[in-house]
């Protein structure tokens, strides 16, 4: 990393004027031992499954939707199938616990089950099943970076998934559940008070130990934010980067940095997503989003915008000439070197 | 604009939760009258000028960088000219002021005079200099669409032009000199306070009127600055869509609105500059940065990135499908429709 940033400083540039840019070129400096990166394989790993909670009226969407987007992200006709395209990323796509049978060649069937439980009516999932959800993003991941991917990017499809990020995020961090929920999807205002007396009577309930993040995702979790917890857990055992999308992600992150802070060097925040509860979850991560587009996607839609500005820190890297291939004198440079105020990236 | 967010609002995801990609494709559809914008052609144009100024020792670089990066920017090797090539931009390099000779194939001379008089002893230039440079601009913006350009995006080089900036904000908005001033590409404290001092002197002794954007100009601004606010004058004429890069460009967006105002609705801002006078320059004339990236290089480097999400933002208009097309049926539709709670954009 200290190598990076010196042939940065090198740059025919005020040394961090690129800001960021920057410090991206140097985290994956980090992450990969290299000076310079390829990001060019790269790939959205959506998680898909179902949560019970949605008999409880808590989504704008009816829980058939999850299969339906399943099966358009094959089409490529989706906002994340348009934008990975647009950003040359692939779509890996596994069915985690879908309610429905998806028998498709580019659908990885790695169900759990057909749906959670209802957490406001018993847990979630039994603990061998989350920890079962947690391994299949690990071994996504493992996978796909053995398949040559060296970027990823976690997403969902999910009706009724941000109730359960909300639930996880308050047992995490102990945020009030009017605090960590927001309208999802497109929520009215009653069915929004509903959603947050929702997610107190789950916590109410199920008790669970925000010292034990596995615990959480067991009882008031989802499958897919568990198998995109084990997503971050494998990136960073492969050493390879992954970028955060919007709540849901993020709140999958701070679990996966719960459960082991070292992921968090190998993590990019993507946007800074409109969903009510987001800003917190990236500060108790310590992550800045790079975007701020006001998106409520999910589909894991902020990753590929991410990934262009990671493509932009690399090629910055690669290709910017040396101040002494611009000659652009020592006059400059020892002005520049004298400067006491350079504080690189901010 | 209404049949472009109609058109939004039917494609297969909740209504608004691509955020800001969609209010791009609304103001593109606005600018344009067409539903579907393309903006494969695009550039940044570049207006290259010195400044009298810095001989106040106001810059941590001496005034030949201007000169040496406006030759560099022709070989590919700059941060604008790497980024810019990433993201399929062309340059627009406008000699208006570079105090050299310059002849180069690829460098447009239209030179002003060889630097402006130093503000803190005189104004920068004439009226009838600032009149000429704002022409040039508006003339290279115009060029620039004739010849098939359907996006440009804001740029400069000139040592020296965050002091005339800060200027020029503070006269335009009274904002006092020490929160318009930064620290530009990186002064020392003791130059920085000199700094300070320099831009009050300027404008006492100039006392540039508030109400007349071109006396500002011409007392304490560049002839970069003055092109610039032509650039987003000749943009909106000729109903092109133009990117604001960091703060000189911001300044001149700024300054280009206080003399139209319709010139906002063809402006996009890039990203949030480090420099400080920059978010308050953005919100004096009411718009927000997209990217969040610390970044205070200049030469239009923000300018790419934004390209970049403009380009999501239209592949999303062109490429998803909608409800229809995707299968998703009426219930979820109704759901939607029903939602009392659809902030589009935020």
């Amino acid at each position: 990393m200290a190598k990076a940033r010196a042939r940065l400083d090198s740059l025919a540039k005020p040394p961090g004027s690129l800001g960021r840019l920057e410090d991206i070129v140097v985290t994956l400096a980090g992450i990969s031992r290299e000076m310079f990166y390829n990001a060019s394989k790269r790939c959205v790993i959506i998680m898909a499954s179902d949560n019970g909670v949605v008999e409880e009226g808590v989504a704008a969407a009816p829980q058939a939707v999850t299969y339906a987007q399943t099966l358009n992200f094959t089409k490529g006709i989706t906002g994340i199938s348009v934008l990975a395209k647009q950003f040359n990323a692939d779509l890996i796509i596994v069915d985690i616990g879908v309610n429905a049978e998806i028998s498709h060649p580019l659908i990885k069937n790695r169900k759990i089950r057909k749906a959670t439980w209802n957490i406001a009516q018993s847990v979630a999932m039994t603990r061998d099943e989350a920890e079962r959800a947690i391994l299949v993003g690990i071994e996504t991941a493992i996978e796909t970076v053995k398949e040559g991917y060296t970027l990823l990017g976690a997403g969902e499809m999910g009706i009724g998934n941000t109730t359960t990020s909300a639930a996880v995020l308050s047992a995490l961090t102990g945020l009030p559940a009017q605090r960590a929920a927001g309208k999802g999807a497109g929520l009215k205002e009653e069915a929004y008070q509903h959603k947050i007396e929702v997610i107190k009577t789950a916590l109410h309930n199920n008790r669970p130990d925000p010292a034990d993040p596995i615990d959480v995702l067991a009882k008031v979790g989802g499958f897919d934010i568990a198998a995109m917890v084990g997503i971050y857990i494998g990136a960073a055992f492969m050493r390879v980067p992954v970028v955060i999308d919007g709540f849901i992600s993020m709140v999958a992150a701070l679990t996966a940095y719960r459960l082991n802070s070292t992921v968090k060097d190998y993590m990019f925040a993507s946007h800074a997503s409109f969903e009510q509860g987001f800003a917190y979850a990236a500060q108790a991560l310590g992550l800045e989003p790079y975007l701020n587009l006001n998106m409520r996607l999910g589909e894991g839609s902020g990753c590929p915008l991410m990934f262009a500005m990671i493509d932009a820190a690399c090629a910055v890297m690669r290709n910017m000439s040396t101040f002494e291939q611009a000659a652009i004198g020592d006059e400059y440079l020892n002005e520049l070197k004298d400067g006491d105020n350079f504080t690189v990236g901010g």
